[in-house]
């Protein structure tokens, strides 16, 4: 036990959209079990059912929260069917959600401890749950529930960590130059960011080529002119291309997959 | 009385949007009076001056929250004419808002105990309040106060129940083979949900007809193959059209008022 | 001091939009420090960039919190650049930004008492702050910690407030027959909001000329026809062009930057 039982924060992911009551119901149920708890969106906005997106946000998220925060995350294509329902213990705190790899991005960062079957429907909204919306009467009850301090293995059957579903982000690969890799996700900006980790270009001279055009890779924004695109860290720790003071997708016309080099140049020191 | 007069849960239903910031100058407004009280969103996306789909958006909210829960929706295409201001207790809770229909959906399902005209400005922002933003002046100032335990009767005249505006939600009718009703409500997904409740289905054999479509009536999304449209009974516990992991509207051209026959087979063992 | 030092309520404004998790990380950033405070989103749907837009939300929206409210504010195309970031102590309370012009409308309004540049680390997420990503590394911390109570002038040099950057708003000016200004704002429903103040018209009789069209100036929006266009004081104090029961910007093409002209009658008793 890494710190207190008793969770403060619980977060909601999912791609529910904010146009209906859904996330709203999400927050009664919780309001019915544990009405103290400060319930945090990280977003609803993911593209319905992209796991994939789902996975990018969560695992850039879980480390800025207080530890011990319950993390309830729905994205679930596969509601109704014989998909598992999980809850994962890990050092920053607990996961709740479909095993559909929606986890997978933040337990390659930070191990699982321990994972169990959601089969105790004492935990639950109703014994009856929908068929169709988990959210509401699974997962953000047994939300409530972990974060009122009630012990995970009381939440169902332990189920081994390695056996949770993976959905492992496209690796990376090296090559003579540097490294190639491809945009994984692009932000409300409309800047691109790529599956390359920004600590491979820390600290030395780089540029990025993609299609045919060659950027500088920069510290910040505005190290380049109003309208320029540019390469750089972004604020999730990824190799990012934006354009300062503009929209890099539709200016260069670049979208998710894309492939992407990074040069390191020879002065590089690194 | 039903429950301890201190209510711990307000939530706010309108369409204001989230682009402005009137939803967040009510929350402001309520913070000023009840600051411990925990604010949810219901939506804040309601098509403009959509009564219809704020009906049916409280109506399918309010059974999820905490006993004695205040609601304050504002979707008010009357402000500043001589539509009443109202408040209403019921057995779950509160209601505040303009007495436009937007409660009608929720007082059929469970009637009003008691019902006041907003009369008394001890309870406003402001004596004077601004004769186009009644959500900020009134409806919140008099929800935070109503959860702070100020009794409904302190908050103007008592007026009947059975006066305030009814919308009724638009009945399905019974035909030769099952049950016609139409689209009343599409979700962010797509999912076309009708006003033919599920329980008219349930444990029965059933299929949907729509146009010149037969979707069989089956359990949940997953029931059917990827990209084929399909009926079942919605989270919200009405016959509802969906695709498995798709888009209804844009894929089967649908939209709201669309007739929709069920239509229960003979081997239906209900 | 005008009131006690620990608040209750934090305030975000963003260009952040709600599709990807930096508001909630914002908010994570928070619960670390200080996780019994209340956030209220005002909005985080700021065109990408725009300070003017932000600086009229803000202005807009302080007074209806509770004295002493911090509000955090993150339009930002400066970030990583060499503008200051600040927070300003002011009558209501305390504001942390980047100093780009942001607060000006609020600080014409009620002016600083008191303004640091934010050079003290200890009160940041982390010495090493991203530099694309000051919301979370800088201003959200900050500002969680003002609210615990932690004295403005430990948080870095103090400056003098009159050297915090002003943006203007566009000022109306005098005609013969009565005042001319521009459209500065349009919200959700379309109502296209000036930046004449509604005290230049109240309790006199007046209308509006914009391009060829007269509209009247009225009290409230039904005091017209559905779907006939007016001109009022609108719930922000500024004379309002609106459609009722419509959208004025789509129905009359009219945007923002346009020149209104408001005309007193001789009749008016002002």
């Amino acid at each position: 036990m890494l710190y207190g039982r008793i969770a403060r924060t619980l977060t909601l992911l999912s791609d529910f959209g904010l146009s209906d009551v859904y996330v709203g119901v999400m927050k009664g149920a919780i309001a019915q079990i544990n009405p103290a708890l400060r319930v945090v969106d990280l977003t609803h906005e993911i593209p319905p059912q992209s796991i994939a997106a789902g996975r990018f946000c969560l695992m850039n998220a879980y480390s800025y929260f207080p530890a011990g925060t319950v993390h309830v995350a729905v994205v679930d294509p596969g509601v109704g069917s014989t998909r598992r329902l999980v809850a994962v213990e890990f050092e920053a705190g607990f996961l709740v959600g479909p095993d559909n790899g929606l986890f997978s991005g933040v337990l390659n960062q930070s191990p699982a401890i321990a994972a169990v079957e959601l089969t105790n429907p004492t935990y639950w909204r109703t014994p009856q749950p929908s068929s169709t919306f988990h959210g509401r009467d699974i997962f953000a009850p047994v939300g409530a529930h972990l974060a009122l301090g009630v012990p995970l293995e009381q939440l169902g059957l332990a189920i081994s960590p390695v056996s949770l579903v993976q959905l492992p982000i496209p690796e990376c690969t090296q090559t003579w130059a540097g490294v190639e890799g491809c945009i994984q996700y692009v932000d409300r900006f409309g800047n691109l960011i790529t599956n390359i980790p920004g600590t491979l270009v820390q600290g030395k001279t780089w540029f990025v080529q993609v299609r045919e055009l060659i950027l500088p890779g920069n510290n910040t924004y505005s190290d380049s002119l109003v309208g320029s695109p540019l390469a750089l860290v972004g604020s999730h720790g990824w190799v990012e291309i934006a354009v300062n003071g503009g929209n890099a997708r539709s200016h260069l016309h670049l979208n998710l997959g894309c492939l992407v080099q990074v040069v390191l140049t020879p002065s590089g020191k690194g």
